[in-house]
């Protein structure tokens, strides 16, 4: 039977978020319940809940960095069973036919993969996400949480986490390689964290001066300043690799300038605007120019294990869901060290 | 001692090119000086001459495909002998102490390689091309012509197939992938016999119809106009790999969106107005954008002994010396199949 759970809901793109109650699907044979213990809160929360890229479908629950723990499993579950620690990220289902599909990356599915909130399934029904305190999500989109990570501050490893893990393992960030993550948000800091652990030397490219302290505390050998007069100066050519979380008014020209022969910018953060540059800056040392979009169940997964074995959690500011709506205010400002995530447990009890 | 030689040179960008006699440099202990048989005419050297991307030094002696054979050694010269069939491309000599150098890769040289004619050598002395009779390089610099290759349809291998070459192995064109070339002249059908020969299957994309049998007589097994209305919209996610041979006018997001999960495009054709894209297409399908700039000489000599091995050479129109002027106009009209080949022979003798 489908039930009814506590749950953040906005009416539309200018509405804000209500305290209210959703219906969740009577689990399938494959399904599992999940209390959710935290969920984080994303800039994507932000670009679909005020259609930013797109025209959303309302009413919303925002919310793909959850975590949680199983409640109840369907009859035909195998992968996790009641108590385990869990996770969701950004998508709750995939075609499971498409070739992108079949090459392990369900998260650039041809038919589209149904993202976890604010998308229809397959079904045609509604996705909520995490601003909530129970999810019904197939077995084969929910991760395991190692034991060594706290559910608090892994949540927004599940998207944060793994859209900066994804671009520093494809491009080889490691020993011998020189990095850079420019800004450090709730992206960037994970970025940071994670290149460091991958043995990578790791340069923050900040706006300001006021974050190059966490940055060496997150293990950043190196920070410089964008806006200080020449900062990029002494950096031509000095990076393999640039991961730039910045959302919008990415100088990519500048940028690119700054990779070595055959370095890689990959603009993890994309703006609505469109990127122009010169041909011969991709010329002069075959510079590479990409993006990148989450990753694969399977390399969540690996992630998380990462994690856990090198102690990588996200720095957050812990919030109850009555916070939620003056946290998205504050996140579209900047003001935030470095993720909010909602304490699911500060949902007013079902009526 | 110096010497002079015949060569066409151009006294401006406005100037035609004059039959006149230029200074080849004494050889130096690891100089050879190469009788020339043929050199080919190559979109750069009307680039240059016209000051299509930068102020050009003139007098100007283009050409920079040249093949022929070795007149005279050096003392010190090891690598080459009196009468070995040679070749030279894009560039002369480069600092060989930088890191890219180091790294194999003197033509991304970071102190600037010197390129093979409108340029200046580390000693400050006006580089002369192959437009001329005889030319002076270090033998470092020069490669072996196998003797399987007639030097005439050679010649454009020394910079029209290694441009070629180049992003078609970097990229892992062979079996089991799908390549684009983009434009059939005188790089694109290069790209097309060697994509082929490595294995890749390969679609020509053109503005007509009117190459789709010379595309699959050089081994394409497709052909699509983009002239034709929905021409390409069967092929959406289609490639992995596109190579693009177009100097200007680049539709970048129509070909981003042919290609396939982590699909590259490569801008071998770099134009002189920027390239705009929206970060969705990167975004998607992690799609990467990058550009090429011929090869190393290691790998020149590598792409020579593949072409000897497979049968593969250019399409040439051959032409004397009294006629290039006129190539270059018919060439900057797109009137050539596929690349214009000087007969050195042709030179009137030295008065």
């Amino acid at each position: 039977m489908p039930f009814t759970v506590p749950a953040l809901a906005a009416a539309g793109p200018q509405a804000p978020l209500e305290s209210t109650t959703i219906e969740r699907r009577d689990p399938r044979p494959h399904d599992v319940v999940i209390d959710i213990a935290y969920t984080g809160i994303c800039h994507t929360d932000l670009a679909l809940l005020r259609n930013h890229w797109r025209e959303g479908i309302f009413p919303m629950v925002p919310g793909h960095e959850i975590t949680g723990t199983v409640a109840a499993s369907g009859s035909a579950v195998t992968r996790h069973s009641a108590g385990d620690r869990v996770g969701v990220g950004c998508y709750v289902d995939s075609c499971r036919e498409c070739e992108n599909c079949l090459a392990g990356e369900p998260q650039h599915c041809r038919r589209g993969e149904v993202i976890t909130f604010g998308s229809r399934d397959y079904d045609g029904e509604l996705t909520y996400g995490g601003y909530s305190t129970r999810i019904v999500v197939d077995e084969n989109y929910v991760v395991r949480i190692p034991d060594g990570l706290p559910l608090d501050a892994a949540a927004p490893l599940l998207c944060g986490g793994i859209t900066m893990y994804n671009p520093l393992r494809r491009w080889h960030a490691g020993p011998g390689k020189k990095v850079a993550i420019v800004g450090l948000g709730g992206l960037g800091h994970l970025g940071v964290k994670l290149a460091h652990a991958l043995g990578a030397e790791v340069t923050v490219l900040g706006r300001s001066t006021a974050k190059r302290e966490d940055s060496l505390c997150f293990g950043a050998d190196h920070y410089v300043s964008t806006a200080e007069p020449g900062g990029l100066q002494d950096l031509a050519s000095a990076f393999d690799l640039i991961v730039s979380t910045a959302a919008a008014d990415v100088d990519v020209e500048a940028y690119l300038g700054l990779l070595r022969l055959d370095g890689v910018l990959v603009l993890a953060g994309v703006g609505t605007e469109p990127i122009s540059l010169h041909g011969g800056l991709l010329n002069q040392g075959r510079r590479v120019v990409t993006s990148t979009k989450n990753g694969s169940i399977a390399q969540t997964q690996e992630m998380l294990d990462f994690c856990a074995g090198h102690g990588i959690v996200a720095e957050i500011e812990k919030i109850t869901a009555a916070q939620t709506d003056k946290a998205l205010d504050r996140l579209h400002n900047g003001d935030v060290r470095y993720r909010f995530v909602i304490d699911a447990s500060t949902f007013p009890a079902q009526a």
